[in-house]
């Protein structure tokens, strides 16, 4: 048996992440002591956990200690992080570090050194510049990696309980909540954010469309509440699709009446758009005159469209190849402050998956599963409103669009 | 075989009704000839069937033919109406007429006399009044029971295309549609009903008081668009308990901290209103001064409360008896011009088994299976909107009370 | 500010208990210090913890102490029990202690006396037979009735990892796990509960019918692993009527070909057992021949119908009062061993409000709100599946049934 | 208003396709008068219509009339195909014809012209080889692209009632089904495939392996009943994870014991794989040893793994773009006399895109979403069963691997 001695501080009783930490240790065949227990005696006091942890062989160790981490969990004494070289394109060594989401440090030369983009699932990369995460995909043979858990450590957000930062309702989804309350904390996060100078990040499905939400999605575009859009293929043609057709997938929406599957429509939208040769181009020629690509493209905001495997067409704009595309969504995370999730399972996971743990992150859906799935992903610190989209984007404009309802 | 010649009329084509018949004969082990089809040549025309339907002995062919008039299809020569006498008390006699929600008439004697209180699966009752429904546990010995397929004609509400009444979306339960459209249409439906000096029903869920929405129901009782609830003990205790403590199940609604489980407070709301002796007593008293409950007995509306196997307590208004309970709600069914259900699947069931077809239904929840179970039990005019109830609610009111969105 | 103090002991590092604790004295708007904290150092030993909480009153501090003991959280110096008289029939007297559904002691006159049938939301009711639970509708005035949260203590279920008792899968619903290995587990739990003598309870609705099931649960009658069943007239009506018509609701089962609304068969059939005077004189008639009933009837075994405000008919065997049948489901609780819930809702959570924590509770559904809805309303024991019911019910009998796949 | 003689036969009665083909009609704002209307007078005799439709404009018609060919309505004189060349790379025409995945017939210099590889949404190309079907990424500059519905003319599947095919239960989602005959039908469906010399077709997600169902997919593929293999990066992680770590995304599958998010494993058993270059090499190398992909490479069966934008890694088989990936789902089409698709949502849409309508289609999943979703989608064949895809699987191998019971 080998085993290390770690340490956790924190509110770690009404947080419940000493649970969790136990049960960690368990599952991956584990053992532990509890060398020392410092609890918070008033309600507002921090606590301070010390133990020792074991497991069958160093290998197995590492793994554990790694995956603790990713809870809030460091080494007490750290010492140095071990680094390996790469001997292959996209390929980590053996026993690599396994990144977590959360602030990081690496200990190199007796040195803290700060972690850029925090990101899960991802390497850490040592060059002259210092240390940052590296996606499997992007790794070269002859880069320095680090391995093991050892120099390493991080540190878990700060709770709003504690902070008073962005204060959001319990994290339990349900569909049976009190939305007005729900609709204002979103619409003041995404204040808080703006007033901080920080970028509104916002990733949609084709719901936004479906439910008729995008007139409110224009005005908060226009209203300098949308900075970055992250969609699909999807979300892009039926929004252009309506503004050229008035249909979307075959609802009219003006009149409320269904129309299914207006093929013709979703194929020919495209088609025109990669006949223009990009959607911007199709806004400059005077082709596409309305809807949320159109605000976007005349306010100067950013999007990234990644295809799916689903697609028609694509839209000239969407990244085909989805690693591509992750790395364009990568390259928008600067400076992102907020992150709003709405109606898409697909490119919130994919989202959830590169951004740091250290935004708030609110996912809205009318279907529970997706706001469960993104948490389940360890994007812990996500907030789901069960609710429907269409309804919720039109509260939201009223609370951050100035006379939004008299329109 | 035995076989009959029946026949259909109306918007055939269109409506995908004479699909159905077809379906159903031959889902009865039935066979048919169509004898002769004209069909409307204009797309606003009307196409007449007329179809021998056959099965293998008379038994079957009456439960067949039965079944046909569910969909409106009638015999062409439909003779006399056979009546039987029931020998014990709470049970029909063999081959018993199962009626239907539609229009219906009944041959006696040569005269067509039309059948009061339409409602699916009970029995036809003829007396000296003439007849009427009758629900199987409320039968008595030695009343005349209308038995077998003869001497009955039903009549299909006329679809909203033919007559212009209230237009609303098509029927497909759908989580992506239009939502502001739809909460017009709505509104428009309750406004016509008052103006024709009608009831509007509304039946509801506790999950009108989780999700918030209970300050919007209450203005719009305020506002005389809620003339009768049914509800169970749960949406009014949910209310009561809310009024009193500000929880609901442990929501604190106004600071949108979520609160599992008060039971405490749940079981006690209850037995202060116990104390009290009734809901209208506790107003009374001045223990219950506000909620949905609160403005129905203020503004002299009426609500029926029907229990369940896991009720608490109950309130002392409700029903215990779930078959006493369905003959009060029966008796407030007069007048009724539209029918709101929100978020209960219990009590929505309950009301599509007893409201006649002719009466606009619309049915609101989150979760679409809900919606689909109320089409799936016959209430074939029900149209289903899945969204968060909270927000509809809201919504609601600002369409329907003066200056709702100001407050 | 009143303050008490309270100590908890057990595994509360690993089980989350303690978070939940400090939860419940925030979301009572109590404070807290915790005075003691002895953790158990070893992965098997138990911590133990001593906490003064405070609420600004009396009353709040009673309610919230009364709210911790549903966690298991016991007075350090419990005092003696308060005692009141119930002053009218069906009403507890203000303060009445509300019970939970734990292993519960009360101090009179020194001495420390068992609680008869723990359940939840109840009275304590003191009488010369000693202490027992009592529904708020039974109580009568002149009742000796516990108040406050003095001189009471609750003792929580060992977990499995303590004891090896039931084992099961982590509580957590879901419907991504390894299904065989479930299948066996509630095997293994029947088994163990028969031969400790106990019996088995099952709570059943019309899925176990429509899924095609019920000739797995009449095997598993016949083979001794249901001793109960409560239900609904649902879940009797759809076997009976397929039993008679070979129909459930419209689905031909032995062809597979899909029936909508059977109506005519549905309410035919709750007549034909209306006439007969009982389910089981219609089997005694020679009237009903087969399905789940049957075999129920002929076996010997209980079962208790109750109905709800949706019922057609009903079925003669049916409680219409919900009060009167759930003191006939109380009255069959005695000497059960494990609980299975299978495809229902209503009736799930109706057994849950009655069941003693003490008993293993499994819930098996295709819908994860079934579940969830269960562990919400206290049924802390409840351990959920989400799958097929069809197919796990004959995958059970393929478990307990010699030879039953051979069939 | 310009308009057009149409017609369609078949069993319009009673498959609602007249129905359908009329709210087209009206959905695309167009008008008609039924010319004549041949009614089968025997239940088993087909019917014929035939109708003048009129719309605003030429090109609206156009675009009717190419939307009506998707219910198998073709002109009564369909005259001559027109053809447009294309002007740029990526780009059809205006007014190209929108291909439905029916059987088509294409009249170009007085000949019916078949179109090879029917497929929804694609252009149809005209070259020396004849007609073929191309999806718009794929069109070059100066090919020919059929425009206009003239010349014309769609072939719907004859249903199974017509002639003793596939059959299979009505098509209506639903989850209270007879599971056990719906094993046995696509069970028949497969060895009827077989028996033809056709390949069976499985599309899958991770699910499969989360509910354990591994195993029994792993005896399907050994026994012949899975040719081709369509999934994501995330079931070839999941399995490849299982085989090396015994866990998948933390599932212990043989313990039954939940592990939630097993990050380090999921993304080293990816790591692994690219090391050695290819699932294959790794089968090869001897570094994976079980599990599915592995009993597929050893039996020389095809897949093909299609990237998403949530993807980690990925594996290095895995077609990163999207595009190239539908390309080579294409590809391996061919000879496909049946398909099941297992619990992915976005997978199954994407193959229900590419394939023809006559190929039988089962759909399994515990989530109705992505039956219905697939459906709606144009998939009309599509036959839906929502179950617990773990027992199905097993069940299905129950079926059609001798002995596996007894394994």
């Amino acid at each position: 048996m080998k085993s290390e001695t770690v340490q956790i501080s924190g509110h770690l009783m009404d947080s419940g992440i000493l649970s969790r930490v136990l049960d960690d240790i368990r599952e991956y065949g584990g053992d532990y002591v509890i060398e020392r227990f410092d609890v918070g005696h008033d309600a507002g006091d921090p606590s301070y956990a010390q133990i020792v942890v074991s497991a069958e062989d160093d290998e197995a160790l590492q793994r554990l200690l790694m995956r603790l981490q990713t809870r809030g969990v460091n080494q007490v004494d750290p010492g140095e992080a071990e680094v390996s070289v790469a001997e292959h394109d996209g390929v980590f060594p053996d026993g690599f570090y396994s990144s977590t989401n959360l602030e990081t440090e690496v200990r190199l030369d007796g040195r803290w050194i700060q972690v850029q983009n925090p990101e899960m699932d991802c390497g850490l990369i040592v060059d002259d510049a210092g240390v940052h995460t590296l996606p499997m995909a992007d790794v070269r043979a002859g880069m320095k990696v680090v391995c093991g858990a050892s120099g390493i450590r991080v540190e878990v957000p700060k709770s709003t309980r504690e902070e008073g930062g962005f204060g959001f309702m319990d994290s339990d989804v349900s569909s049976e909540k009190p939305q007005g309350v729900l609709v204002r904390q979103v619409a003041d996060g995404m204040r808080a954010a703006k007033e901080a100078g920080q970028k509104v990040l916002w990733v949609g499905g084709p719901g936004v469309v479906h439910t008729g939400a995008a007139p409110a999605m224009v005005e908060l575009v226009k209203a300098g509440y949308v900075d970055v859009l992250f969609a699909g293929n999807a979300l892009a043609t039926h929004d252009i699709e309506s503004a050229l057709y008035g249909t979307s997938l075959g609802i009219d929406l003006a009149m409320g009446q269904g129309v299914e599957h207006g093929h013709e429509h979703h194929i020919r939208a495209i088609n025109t758009i990669r006949k223009a040769g990009s959607i911007s181009a199709a806004v400059d020629q005077g082709v596409l005159t309305g809807g949320i690509m159109h605000a976007l493209v005349t306010t100067g905001k950013r999007f990234v469209l990644v295809g799916s495997v689903r697609d028609d067409g694509p839209l000239p704009d969407v990244y085909t190849d989805v690693i591509d595309g992750q790395r364009a969504m990568r390259a928008e995370l600067t400076d992102v402050g907020f992150c709003l999730m709405v109606a898409t399972m697909l490119h919130s996971v994919a989202t959830g998956n590169i951004l740091p743990a250290s935004i708030p992150l609110v996912c809205v859906d009318i279907n529970p599963a997706t706001v469960t799935k993104l948490a389940d992903r360890g994007s812990s610190q996500a907030r789901g409103i069960v609710t429907d989209v269409g309804l919720f984007l039109e509260q939201l404009a009223g609370e951050l669009v100035p006379d939004y309802r008299r329109r």
